[in-house]
């Protein structure tokens, strides 16, 4: 068990965290610190929290393990903010969703006094905030670790117990390998989300109302926070940008087929389609 | 309520009718044809049909509203096959996701005899086939209906009330704008879906084990029948062409912004993207 989980800038994944810690007991103690008072003062009623502190400097304090779970630009200074008040041997990750630059940074900011593994679970939600966290958000969903050659075996180890306990499947792969994953399943998936509803909403936005559970389903993920993935997709900028434009080239290739009546070639994209989602998208 | 309702070849959505309107009291019998003799069998046991029949012909005997349940390149030959056999005044409607060829064809057939009234309801599952049919499928969703300008008006107001009896919110369009319109709310999230799946198959299959329930939703209607739906895009080939092409050139100024470091223009695009979700598309 953790002595002391410290979550510093809860969210909807912080506040997911600190809740499964509580309820699957893996941690004693539970200190938060968020940026506004008005959160803190909030969390500071939550059974789930045991202090809420000013700082995120005066939270690290005791901490065994440190979550940082900030918006992905925030987490490399916040990590760079609290190195020097981290306990002999602490060990620090984070929730953010890009870990390439991510990862650098931190690792660099924290040794040797204490040691950063990067952890991404593909969990989450179109809504934010703490208010919506859930305490079996990670229940069998993969987590991302991201440990480098230089990272410590042990810190490695703590970080996969920790997703371990709070119900999810840890997966470690290099920081660059995971961008270059999640391109594709996560931040490809958001993009194409996106651009269709934007464009739907430019040419007949009275039609939405009609939409069937086909559409709902294929643009939820639109609703979620632009500045979030904005900021997601920077980062991640040569990546996404690769996989959008291999994506552009299937639909190409399907437009073309549709525009030449080639049926047959159209069916080849849907069967194919079909192999992928039944088979390896399992639900 | 309807003396007797017949309906034809019934897979997910025939089923699905039959089972509502056996549970609203929507008519006072329940007659079936299936093509496969096996499926006849199974549904001669089941407590919403009154009566299988053997042939179309004999199903349509006696019938006050027929529903051609079939997929969408069968449904106007099963209704010139049935014309003949129709007691006069009968009222004949259909299911199919592409309106206009066969409102015309199926009209043409009917008359002046019995009265065809297009329909598509908006509803449906990535599953087929009668037994994955439900009562309540119809509920709060949206049903087209596109009668043209020759159709009879008493006609009309059967298939809007039986619809409405099923749950299901009327919706009254043109046969070209009704193919218009789902063109942009069901065959292009179709075609996108699809080709995604398609995409990610080719790239990393793996990957996709990982996938948050982002990607799953995206996805879903990827897993639908290929067939169905190569003769829906294939009857709307012109309308579902255009969208994509439209689509295509939201996905590539997104692409160009992002190309460019451009990032408020890839807010903007993410922020409209969630305007459309979230105002416009009820769930």
């Amino acid at each position: 068990m953790i002595e002391q989980l410290t979550i510093l800038a809860p969210g909807l994944l912080g506040g997911s965290v600190a809740k499964a810690a509580y309820s699957t007991h893996a941690a004693k103690r539970i200190v938060i610190w968020a940026r506004r008072p008005e959160t803190r003062k909030a969390l500071a009623k939550q059974n789930f929290v045991s202090s809420v502190a000013d700082t995120p400097e005066a939270a690290v304090q005791g901490a065994s393990l440190v979550v940082i779970a900030a918006p992905v630009t925030q987490i490399a200074p916040i990590a760079t903010q609290i190195a020097a008040y981290l306990p002999k041997g602490c060990v620090v990750t984070d929730v953010g969703s890009v870990k390439k630059a991510l990862v650098k940074t931190c690792t660099q900011a924290l040794l040797p006094h204490a040691h950063f593994v990067g952890s991404h679970p593909m969990a989450g939600s179109e809504k934010t905030g703490w208010e919506n966290s859930s305490a079996d958000l990670f229940q069998k969903r993969t987590c991302f670790i991201t440990p480098v050659s230089k990272t410590n075996k042990a810190a490695v180890k703590t970080v996969s117990q920790f997703w371990r306990k709070l119900g999810a499947k840890v997966v470690s792969l290099s920081p660059e390998k995971h961008d270059k994953t999640v391109a594709h399943i996560s931040h490809l998936p958001q993009v194409i989300a996106s651009n269709l509803c934007s464009y739907l909403l430019s040419t007949d936005k009275n039609a939405l109302r009609y939409a069937g559970n086909g559409l709902k389903d294929t643009t939820r993920i639109a609703g979620s926070d632009s500045h979030l993935w904005r900021e997601i997709l920077e980062l991640n900028q040569s990546e996404v940008l690769k996989a959008i434009q291999q994506f552009q080239k299937e639909l190409c290739q399907f437009e073309l087929a549709l525009k030449k009546k080639n049926y047959s070639q159209v069916t080849r994209h849907l069967a194919k389609g079909k192999t992928c989602r039944e088979r390896f998208i399992l639900s």
